[in-house]
C-alpha cells in the first residue's frame, strides 16, 4: 500500500446517539489534527452535503437515501438496505475509493456490512471485534468482544495473530505478549476451548505467554487478551459497569456532606484525569479485525473525541499496513 | 432437619495462606456471636487439641494425620489423603456428627472431597460454587463460579433452581429474580448454550426474569445470576481485578500531594466503608450448592472476620434446611 497518498476515511454521519451533530464535530476536530486525512461522509444529502461544501474540499459527501436503524436484523438490513449509509461506505473501501470505514451506528450492521461488503482477508475464519482496556501501563487489547459468541481453537489463535498485529502497528508495541484469558495459570486449566486453544497457541505463535485470569487483566501482564467472544463480551461490559458502580460509589462518599464536598473539590482534577483514562471515548472505537479493509466501530455513544480518536487510529491501522500485515501472519499458520 | 438442637459446623484449622491463627481468631469469634454453634476442628493434634482444651467444651477436635497441599491434585489428594482434615471433615458431615462443613483450603480438594464424600443431592448433576457479588442494593449471586468449566443448559437450570434457594435461605430474598448472564438482552443473543439455556429457563423456572448484561451485574437488577463456570469465574475475578486497579487509582489520586493527603483524610471513613462493601471477606466463603450437605469454601486468604462470617452463613444454611430444599426444587424439573 503506497503511503504517499493521503488516507481517507469513510465517516457514517448518521451513526450513533449523538449523530449527526456530534459526529460532524469529531471529523471537524479530526481534520484540524491531521492536514493529511481526507473524509467521505455517508448520509442524508441535507446533512452530508452542507457539510461538505465547507470543509474546504477535504471532504467529499456521498448521498445515501436509507437509513439502517438499531432494531434493524444486521444482515438482512445490509442485503435489503444496499443504499444505507453503512452499506455504501463498506463499499467505498471495497472500491479503493476510501482506506477506512468508521461508522458509531448497529455494530451488527457495521460488522455484517464489513463482512459483506468489503469480504475477509484470505484465510481468517471468522473476523473478530477488539477493545482497547486501560490499564496501568500500556493500554492492553482483548479479543474478541462479541462477534463471535461460539469459538473454536483456530479462531483464537487466528484473533491471537490479528490482535499482535494491532498492538504493534496501533498501538505501537514492539514484541507484543499475547495471552489467552482462562480459569487458571495451568495448561491443563478451563473449559475444553481453552485447553485446546492454549495448546495450539503454545505451539504456534512464539509471542504467547500463557493463561492470564480475570484478576490480572487490568495489571498490565499482556498486551493482547485473546478469548472467545462470548466470554470477551461479557468482560467488557462487566469492565465498564464496575467502574461505573465503583467511581459511581465513590462519589457518593464525596458528596456526603459538605465537609467531604469541599474535600473533594480538591481530588476532583485528578479524578477527572482517571475517569477520562477509563472513558471508551479515549480510544475512539472497536476495531472489526480480519475483514479485507480497515473498519473502526464506534460505541453508540461516541461523542466528538471518540470520533477524531477512531478517525486517528483508522489512519495508523491504513499507514501501518494493518490488513496486509494480518494476511501475512495469518497465511503463516 | 430438626431445629431443636446446636447447629455443628467441622472448621478445617489448616486450611488458608493465615491458618491455623487467624483460622482459629475466627472460629472464637464465631463463638462468642453465636451461643448455639458447636465447632469441631479437623486438623494436626498439636494444633486442635490445645484449642479446643480451652473452648469450654463447644469446641471437639478431631487430629487427622495428612495434609491437602495447594498444589496436590484435587481428586486424587482426597482418594490418597484419607486422614486428612478435609477429607476428615466431610466425612464427619456424611456420618451425620456435624451439620456443615468450612474450609479455607484448596477449592479443587473441597469440592472433591464434598462432592466424593458427602454426595450429591438426587437428582443434581453437578454441583456448582456460587458467590455472593456487592450491589447497589440487596447483595445478588453468581454461579457457577467455577466448579464446571463447561455447562449444558440442564446444568444452568439447576444452578438457577439451587441459587435461588441459596437467596432464599441465606440472604433472605422473599422471591428471588433470576437472571442469565448474557451478551444481549433478546432471547436469541448468545452462545448455542445460552440460547438454550435462556429457552429451557424461560419454560421451567417461574423465577426467570430474562437475560442480564455484564454491565448489569452490579446494578442490584437480580438477586441469582446463572451462568457456566468458565464464565463466572473469569467475571468474579475481573471483578475483583477492576475493584482493586481502580480504588488503587482512586488512592494514588488521593496520595499526590500533601493538600489531596488532607482531602483524603476527611474522605477516609467513606472510603473504608466502601471497600468493607467490596471485600470478599464480608460474605465469607463461597458454598458449594448441590452436595448433599453444607459445604462453604472460604477464600485462601481468610482471615478471622471471613471464617467468623462463613461459620454464621453455614449455621443460617442448615437453619433454613438449605440441602432439603435444594432437593426439593430438584425434584420438581
Amino acid at each position: 500500500m503506497s503511503q504517499s497518498r493521503p488516507v481517507t476515511v469513510v465517516v457514517d454521519a448518521i451513526g450513533g446517539d449523538f449523530a449527526p451533530d456530534q459526529i460532524l464535530q469529531g471529523v471537524t476536530q479530526a481534520l484540524a489534527a491531521n492536514p493529511d486525512v481526507r473524509i467521505i461522509l455517508t448520509g442524508p444529502a441535507d446533512i452530508v452535503q452542507p457539510f461538505a461544501s465547507t470543509a474546504w474540499g477535504r471532504v467529499e459527501a456521498v448521498a445515501t437515501t436509507q437509513v439502517i436503524e438499531m432494531g434493524d436484523h444486521p444482515a438482512n438490513a445490509v442485503r435489503s438496505k444496499k443504499d444505507s449509509s453503512i452499506v455504501v461506505g463498506a463499499r467505498l473501501v471495497r472500491e479503493g475509493r476510501a482506506d477506512a470505514f468508521f461508522s458509531a451506528g448497529s455494530t451488527g450492521a457495521c460488522m455484517a456490512a464489513a463482512t459483506l461488503v468489503m469480504g475477509r482477508i484470505k484465510g481468517v475464519s471468522r473476523p473478530a471485534i477488539a477493545t482497547v482496556l486501560p490499564t496501568a501501563g500500556v493500554p492492553c487489547i482483548l479479543l474478541d468482544v462479541g462477534a463471535n459468541a461460539d469459538c473454536k481453537p483456530e479462531n483464537l489463535l487466528q484473533f491471537a495473530e490479528m490482535g499482535e498485529a494491532y498492538a504493534s502497528v496501533v498501538l505501537g508495541v514492539g514484541a507484543p505478549r499475547v495471552a489467552l484469558l482462562n480459569i487458571g495459570e495451568e495448561p491443563t486449566k478451563g473449559s475444553i476451548l481453552a485447553q485446546e486453544a492454549y495448546a495450539l497457541l503454545a505451539e504456534k505463535l512464539p509471542a504467547f505467554t500463557g493463561n492470564i485470569e480475570g484478576r490480572e487483566v487490568l495489571a498490565g501482564e499482556a498486551d493482547v487478551i485473546v478469548t472467545d467472544g462470548f466470554t470477551g463480551n461479557v468482560a467488557l461490559k462487566l469492565l465498564e459497569g464496575t467502574s461505573k458502580a465503583l467511581l459511581g460509589q465513590v462519589k457518593d462518599a464525596m458528596m456526603a456532606t459538605a465537609v467531604t464536598k469541599l474535600a473533594a473539590s480538591v481530588l476532583k482534577p485528578s479524578l477527572v484525569r482517571l475517569k477520562a483514562q477509563l472513558d471508551p471515548d479515549t480510544y475512539g472505537g472497536a476495531p472489526l479485525l480480519g475483514v479485507d479493509g480497515v473498519c473502526i466501530i464506534g460505541h453508540g455513544s461516541s461523542g466528538p473525541v471518540a470520533v477524531a480518536n477512531a478517525i486517528k487510529v483508522a489512519v495508523q491501522a491504513v499507514e501501518g499496513d494493518l490488513t496486509g500485515r494480518i494476511a501475512r501472519a495469518v497465511a503463516e499458520n
